[in-house]
């Protein structure tokens, strides 16, 4: 059994669950590589993936003898199967954050289930920390995404369109990764003041301020990078939003280890800020993994203290609505006494 | 008030219902207009839309005084506030197929409900019967769609990817509505044996057949159409799996109408396949509304019967793993007594 799987059975057994249902697509990749649609069922005796004709093949393909799990097309199962499955075991867990109110109440039914048990987002706590395999894998789409802005600086210029700058990005992530993980923003002038600004038409003008958000994906493992470039020499105002902005990403690189509270470090931020008049309007970060976005997160309403092994993003940004806006973002290990940036793209003034 | 909340009062007073929630953002868009996150509340005295900071002026620019809808930033909610919301309902409404168990549990603590109750996909179910509305922007996706198949089959030369005709297509509808309704197959040669086929790199060659499976929104309402065309004469076993495909469409534009059983035309679809020793290998047809895909569907476990303003598509096909595959699609409206094709492009022999 992989170990992923293994820890899973042990924190079952710490917690009296005999058996468990997960249908959190991304914790069934998380705990046995399959990217597919379909039902993991832990059992005392046998780890189970139940999925349909669809992905039957392909998931045999990803499985080895090894992984220990048996693969069910769900029409192969009569309605005494599923009651077997669950046959002698008191408490059963489930995703509740996951599945809905009548999935929960099917789910009951069908298996006969006699004590169903919230297990308070368990897996995703444990994905929050990184292994070896997957800091590898971080680590290699963060390193495409810094070859990916040295090519893209050298590529722009006045007159393109933000999507053909976007879409750049999108073919270089294409053709060197599994593509972008999530939808790649490139938002110049005063489009680059909105904080979830999306590609556009605009084309790129001289003194404009680009801000591109970019990352990738290898083995399901995402990267998440912003750099804030200017095209022609930077106005005062400019330079001096980028300096406050960028001597805060770094402070924040300098706190963040095992420990850290996120609530503090965020309240660091937004009282820099305020000292010169702006305001911190989103999240400092957030986790980075087989999610773009998940636990941890970096910001007020968060309670976390981070911990070895957590990649979590420092990305601190100000806006100045209708003029323009400055993030600059890393992807970033923590380890046991600070942290190691996995982007590493320039962030001295870039001029284009 | 607008019909459709009206409707949705009604049903809830017949239901003995003084409250809802509704989550699922398209039933919220279906009933208000509104395309964002958040949350529509139903009371006896108002009508509620609970939403965050990023979506309120988009909010207000979408409802008019008329939808009698008040808009509440999230964060300007306290304790209080939602432990009057339904004060005075015995039973409040919720949608047991889209909010998860922990939401579930969450709404209860946090509204302070007596009796929270099923509602059974009601407001889905309403949704299968379309208005005029809804039928003059589900028509106008469909003459698009037309519009695009002409332009498409007068463009397509041997030696273009199915990823560059898949582009053309989506970049067409990028212009002229509001985008494609799902991902656009372009599926040639071989890969169009794979009823779910993606775009590939694949070259279009001589004596290829195409299935493209294409389709467009406009004001939210899609569209969904398949052909099947041929670069060069097909070879007789095209033409005869073309024809047998064809006739079965046909057949079943002959059979819809108000009252026809999903189940029994699937049924007969797949009694004339096999009479030639073809399988039906997926259903025959699909509802086609503010979702591509969307009660009712048209197969075999389907328990509905069709009515007057349903819209749903006709799509038998035939898929010969590792030779070839033919698929023809319509978006049909039924009638009362039969039923109007929306999607109307040619459905002859396509020969480039």
């Amino acid at each position: 059994m992989n170990t992923k799987l293994q820890w899973l059975k042990n924190k079952m057994l710490s917690l009296d669950l005999q058996g468990m249902i997960i249908s959190n697509p991304v914790n069934i990749k998380y705990l046995t590589g399959i990217d597919a649609e379909g039902t993991l069922v832990i059992t005392p005796k046998e780890n189970i993936y139940i999925t349909d004709g669809r992905y039957i093949e392909y998931v045999h393909s990803v499985l080895t003898l090894y992984d220990e799990i048996i693969v069910y097309n769900v029409t192969d199962l009569s309605k005494d199967d599923y009651e077997n499955i669950f046959m002698f075991c008191e408490n059963v867990g489930f995703e509740e954050y996951y599945i809905t109110y009548a999935q929960y109440k099917e789910f009951i039914r069908k298996y006969k289930i006699n004590n169903f048990v919230e297990t308070e987002k368990m897996i995703e706590k444990q994905r929050m920390i990184k292994d070896e395999d997957e800091l590898s894998s971080l680590n290699k789409a963060c390193n495409i995404t810094d070859d990916c802005f040295k090519f893209i600086i050298s590529y722009i210029k006045p007159g393109m369109t933000e999507k053909h700058i976007a879409k750049k990005i999108n073919d270089y992530y294409n053709e060197n990764s599994e593509g972008p993980s999530f939808e790649t923003i490139v938002a110049s002038g005063e489009n680059s003041s909105k904080p979830h600004a999306v590609a556009s038409d605009r084309k790129i003008q001289t003194n404009d301020i680009i801000t591109i958000d970019m990352g990738c994906k290898v083995n399901g493992y995402c990267s998440d990078m912003t750099r804030t470039i200017f095209v022609g020499e930077p106005t005062e105002e400019m330079k001096n939003v980028y300096d406050l902005v960028l001597s805060n990403q770094k402070f924040v690189l300098d706190q963040y280890k095992e420990g850290t509270s996120t609530r503090q470090i965020t309240k660091m931020v937004e009282n820099d800020f305020k000292l010169y008049g702006y305001d911190l309007i989103h999240g400092l970060g957030h986790g980075v993994g087989l999610e773009i976005h998940e636990p941890p997160y970096v910001s007020y309403t968060s309670d976390t203290n981070l911990h070895e092994n957590m990649v979590v993003t420092d990305e601190p940004g100000i806006y100045i609505p209708g003029k323009f806006g400055v993030r600059i973002e890393d992807t970033v290990q923590i380890t046991k006494f600070g942290c190691s940036s996995l982007t590493k793209a320039d962030k001295n003034y870039v001029i284009i």
